[in-house]
């Protein structure tokens, strides 16, 4: 029995993580749900998993659900309820579903409680994957990766030499790999120019082809600055260098990412596009857990088809990759800015192309930190924050 | 340093086998070269590759070898020479590539002398899958696949639990297997309907569209013969009852095959159709050389697609299968009967369609033994090949 905490419970990654755990009744325990600040699914969840521990980052909210709520489960709030549900002494695994920034120091506190790692929460690593890595190395705890392209490279790197190694320890074999694959749907406006994209809509953007997700996330996915950070993230999951990961457009999801070898042998992993595999697999791992949320009929499918990503249409893939090469601060300072936009393109603030427009700017005027601390990639943070607000107030 | 022997080495894989060892010079040393009768090619295979030994079967080619080569390499001739190229003791792999079931007795000689097998004769397998796995498993020995579907498999496995397992283990892990997919190309006459097919000639049934191969496995590749043979190669290799093994057709030739997991994964290789990718893993397993022989571009692919394979145009797929399922001798009786139709074929005595046709009238002839013994299998292998020759001049 492995016993879960799940931070970002009432997201999208956390809510099918719950429903993972409960196909699973005798193999996964959720322990501890944490969550930003929805009361009532909050509530609904504790009712349905029993959790030791309930946590709102949110103290108003905190204080709403203590009202409504009279059974067993402590609740928790804020920052410090965050950090408890991260390190609590009967979880084994934690699965980081919170969005964006705000994921990095709750992951840090679970990795140096020598907790496994189930990372949904990608912004952590690319703000600082050397810090992240350093630490999953001296604790000896296992950072499994969640995102579907991700999961895919890790159990395609199991074709390779000696695969039954804890993750940590993949590195060691790089030298067999060639390239890793990185698939991308290219979203809801893949095949449209420039100028077509002047006109797009929120509405549009959050129709996503084939994956259900959160906002941001989806948002990301449209423009490619989330195929950006997932180059980011699979460097620093894979230790591989920018040189050897390759971003291929494959609309139809099915394949969900692929590793070269040195001998020419490709190995991918496919199926349905849906979140529950990786999540469980990050979970069940090293094991399979006898559960499938769906089967693929590869003749169903029909046809696969694969194509060059648009970098001219779609700028803030190669934004990322710049950064993610630049290395220091300037990962953190691409995922902040690119944090802010989101925001303010949800909001109705600026249009779809100034996303890319002002992370540009952004970016380009930031002098970087060469090997940042925490508390530099902290300051980065919120002085990029605050620039790129600027930039939107006057767009 | 690997020792290998190639039995077979002036055929198509035997051929491609050298070219793997001549691009691994520092991994692979050619101890041993066996084949049948082609004298000059044998002659220039000892000139370039210095083995130890050569060995000719056919006892009037390896006189007319004997006076034409004066050098160090000792030559030997017909079956005794045969075994003796399987056993050598300064030998660690022996590759068997010999066409049909003329590779049963020195493969199963090869694994009682503890040699690892590297198969690219599928035939053993079929006529006496029962008998080699018992013996791979009394010796200790690893059979690693050459076919190119068995050897995605073997590396798409590796994506299950604990995968640094020896092949001989990898039954253990069935239960996290839920099916295995072979992919077929479709070969030449893809599409066509049975009645097209009655006017193929020999010479369309050679013209494969992805793969070069020997004649023999080319027919077999058009009449979809030889995916059922395949399938009960997989059978035999990775324990798996027949239910769980399916065929899809992929008629690019992209993806090798794919296992499909208990939790909805699938994993699978892909890589260009190159026979040496294979033969090449086979002999470096558990590595992978640093030696490519070509490199997939999946944006240069662009597309590729998977259908049904059509069993009414081409029954023989679906008569090897009822074959491998009724077990016994029939597996075998299906092959005998198999290459008579073929070699008739290929000589001109019979038409395209007459191959499924004779080959269905035999197996619904033959009386199965259940479980036969070596010397049951060779009575099979013979009187079925009697028989099979007699329908043919009636034809």
């Amino acid at each position: 029995m492995k016993n879960i905490s799940v931070l970002g419970s009432t997201g999208s990654i956390g809510r099918q993580t719950l429903e993972v755990a409960a196909a699973n009744p005798e193999q996964l325990k959720i322990r501890v749900l944490a969550a930003h600040r929805n009361v009532d699914l909050m509530l609904q969840q504790i009712e349905l998993y029993h959790p030791d521990m309930a946590v709102l980052t949110d103290k108003e909210a905190a204080g709403e659900l203590l009202k409504q709520y009279h059974g067993n489960t402590e609740i928790l709030s804020g920052q410090e309820g965050l950090l408890a549900a991260a390190t609590y002494e009967k979880v084994d695994t934690v699965l980081g579903a919170m969005v964006g920034y705000a994921g990095l120091r709750p992951t840090l506190a679970a990795i140096n409680a020598g907790k496994d790692i189930a990372l949904a929460n990608k912004e952590t690593l690319v703000a600082a994957g050397h810090i992240v890595m350093e630490a999953v190395k001296e604790n000896h705890v296992n950072l499994l990766p969640v995102d579907s392209e991700h999961s895919a490279i890790f159990q395609s790197l199991r074709g390779g030499y000696h695969p039954c190694l804890t993750f940590t320890e993949t590195e060691n074999r790089s030298s067999e790999v060639k390239k890793l694959i990185l698939t991308a749907s290219g979203g809801p406006f893949r095949g449209k120019t420039k100028d077509e994209l002047k006109q797009v809509t929120l509405a549009q953007c959050l129709k996503h082809p084939n994956w259900s997700m959160g906002k941001k996330v989806t948002i990301d996915s449209s423009t490619l600055a989330n195929k950006g950070l997932e180059v980011m993230e699979a460097h620093w999951l894979f230790n591989m260098p920018y040189e050897k990961i390759e971003v291929v457009i494959h609309p139809q999801s099915i394949v969900h990412s692929l590793v070269e070898f040195n001998d020419g042998a490709v190995i991918a992993q496919l199926g349905i596009p849906d979140m529950k595999l990786p999540i469980q697999y990050a979970l069940s791992y090293p094991q399979r857990y006898d559960c499938s949320f769906g089967q693929l009929d590869l003749i169903k499918c029909g046809t696969l088809t694969f194509e060059a990503p648009d970098r001219e249409a779609f700028p803030s893939l190669q934004i990322a990759i710049e950064c993610g090469k630049a290395g220091g601060s300037l990962p953190c300072a691409f995922n902040a800015a690119n944090e802010e936009c989101v925001t303010a393109f949800l909001n109705g603030k600026i249009a779809y192309l100034d996303i890319p427009d002002i992370v540009r700017r952004v970016v380009n005027s930031h002098i970087p930190i060469p090997h940042p601390c925490l508390d530099e990639i902290e300051e980065t943070d919120q002085n990029v924050r605050l620039m790129t607000r600027i930039l939107i107030q006057h767009q």
